[in-house]
């Protein structure tokens, strides 16, 4: 579809979130229409994970956004899509590859919606690619059980809060969920959650460096809890980690279902977001430091850290490899 | 209403599906409320049949459309309504046509959606009122029938097309309905419908002439089928035809009931667009010539061409006659 | 229009704040007509205010909307604009009068955004027409000095609140300003900030009595500041006084000119709304007490007390007055 200018900011960058919100969409209905394809119970595939993924190039106002989904990997109850998004200018037929993300999605039953339905298994060309996929699979439902239990972290207010420091730039929304966020079952479709996500990662960025800001990356989000219909959420987001040209956000997703249910507000999602600042010729502006005061503000800049090397490690391997 | 930034396209004319919604939306209510003014059964009027239209003058951001709507025949079950939009600068006073189109909508039972109920009559000003309406029900009535034999055909991907073919420009969306898509009845407004078949066509306009473009006509499109809440529509175009200065655009629409349905993916409608290209100063601009490779694109040229002749000579006759 | 599943909650009842911003963009659009019907600088009439308006019954899923608006008075430099809105089952025919509310609009010049122009006078049927309206305006003049000093007044954060406590259920959002929240003149139209404001509250008061709320009315509002494209908006709602079956929420709008602009953050709205809390039956329910704690927050509540039966009184005095 073509890229509007409310899917964009104020310098025609279309915003991360508007592009995780088509991939989920893409990826939700190859992996409805796979687990509806055997006879047997209706089900609805829900987003269970999506893996890191890296904007690779920003997509302009006026751009044409080819999605494209493949299904991976099946396990018994899940579902691995493979997303591909091309931008295309189509003035000057122009192409550029603007992301590649790997999602998870497993099937729950349309008249049951806490029951996980079997998924119908996949054929592989090759027999490697059902090792490589369940290595994948392996790995991410152990990363799955550790954010689980980071999950209780709760953002404090502060007033008055100095430039550049933490307080400085967080911020929060509250979102009342309508039927047009959510699934046939009732529930929030996980891109609407990532957009407004996205969102708030995108005012801390900023509000922390007040320029023009793109997505530059999003860690692996785990969303282990659903999302109601008529649940009032607050996302709130907070700066982590800086490094000269790119900024970490850590953003939290709670959902309140205050109307007519027992159960009280309980955290969803958490995610890391990447950001980098770019000048009105597009190229990367170095980023004001993050100043750390408490205790656990340092301790969170070195976890960022951590994650900020590690990425780079990655990437310089994978280059090495690539010329090899 | 005023014209916002994403009613239109990057040069700031309002998208003609943009415009098909707004009649729509005008056309549904008036037929409704009709159907329903007399005593009985409660029904929703669904929309059945939009006669060819002409776009007269762009409508651009910042303007005010103001949409009127009247009946203007009605047979035992069906409605004629007739809608006028004017497009309105609100900063300089001046008002111009911007369109005219004549709908047809069929009342269906609130409680059974499969029940077509009977319209009330309404009161002509003149007995050949009556006439010209009856002879524009039987031709219409018609021409419904043969629409729906042409609808088996399907559009198949071309992989590394040259420019200016079939395949280069040839393009698809997939949309998923959401509940603000559906009237009281859980079926797609035909007026979301027409403008997700506008934007598509819109893509390959420009794809294949790489410049701003409008459109300037619809053709009658004809709804043989409802589509349903929850259902994953994909709405494919391929070019037709080309003239020195217009592009001829067959769009597809096709529903997929993905999830608690028996039903197989089916062909709900399907239209041809006619786009112009336009200069940065709103003047038309040749159009590179459509080439066609296959016997099945010849023919379509062919029958395009048929298309454009036909509504040539017709426009000239209504000229010489405006003239004598 | 049609009022759709987005346009509601999830009884079925319509946002307050979805028919403040149908009233205020036709205010828009007949004064915007008016101020540009002499010769001379082109303009845009930006809205100043909003008097008091009740919400007399509620809107559902499915109605239409009819919304029709008038200039009643204008001064050297201001119009003022009466909006009524209808609503209609065109299932049944039945037609309700859902508001009506009186706007002040500003001529702006398109050329330059601070110049304030002149108004074209209208002309009145009766000499005590403009008597009235003159009356009227001297009275919102003194009113808007008055909530110009109210201003300063901010919304601190709370940890660990009490039930029914005003820091338990006080809320807020922030919103990235998109073209599409813009007039021509690239401010915010004052329809999309009152649509924002009525989220807010809407989600305070449901968090105070977790049942279905709907907006009864909202108090005078007015817009000393406008706030620019690009802006990020915090929308903040906090409860000030409680009766047996209504809840008064204070909602502040601040600005954030954060990228490429030197000013600091800014209040630029802020206004009372009270709610109503509504059975399934759609009777209203008692409101458990708002908890007072701060001397700060005993002051408000006994200051929406005094609004409170303010209004009673006058309601009163017009129930007598119609009865004679």
């Amino acid at each position: 579809r073509i890229m509007r200018p409310d899917d964009a900011n104020i310098a025609g960058n279309v915003h991360g979130g508007t592009i995780l919100k088509m991939i989920e969409e893409a990826g939700a209905i190859i992996s409805t229409r796979h687990c509806n394809s055997q006879e047997g119970e209706a089900c609805v595939a829900a987003l269970a994970r999506v893996e890191r993924t890296d904007f690779l190039s920003p997509m302009c106002i006026g751009e044409v956004a080819n999605v494209s989904a493949e299904i991976t990997y099946t396990s018994r109850h899940s579902v691995e899509v493979q997303v591909n998004v091309m931008s295309e200018n189509i003035l000057t037929g122009a192409k550029k590859l603007t992301n590649k993300a790997t999602l998870w999605y497993v099937p729950l039953s349309l008249k049951n919606v806490n029951k996980v339905l079997e998924v119908p298994p996949i054929q592989y060309a090759r027999k490697e690619q059902e090792d490589e996929g369940k290595k994948r699979y392996e790995e991410q439902k152990l990363d799955r059980l550790e954010t689980k239990q980071r999950n209780g972290d709760v953002m404090l207010p502060v007033i008055n809060p100095e430039p550049h420091t933490v307080g400085y730039s967080q911020s929060s929304l509250i979102h009342l969920v309508g039927p047009s966020d959510c699934t046939l079952l009732g529930f929030v479709h996980g891109g609407v959650t990532m957009k407004l996500m996205d969102e708030v990662a995108g005012i801390v960025a900023a509000r922390h460096c007040k320029t023009n800001i793109v997505t530059a990356s999003v860690d692996a989000i785990n969303f282990h809890e659903k999302i109601k219909k008529g649940c009032v959420i607050t996302v709130s987001g907070r700066m982590t980690f800086t490094s000269n040209k790119s900024m970490e956000i850590e953003v939290f997703v709670d959902a309140d279902p205050f109307v007519d249910e027992p159960r009280e507000r309980y955290r969803a999602v958490s995610a890391f977001f990447t950001y980098v600042s770019l000048s009105k010729e597009g190229k990367p502006l170095p980023v004001p430091q993050l100043l750390t005061e408490t205790e656990d503000e340092k301790r969170r800049f070195e976890e960022g850290k951590g994650r900020y090397l590690q990425t780079k490690a990655k990437r310089q391997a994978q280059m090495q490899q690539a010329a090899q």
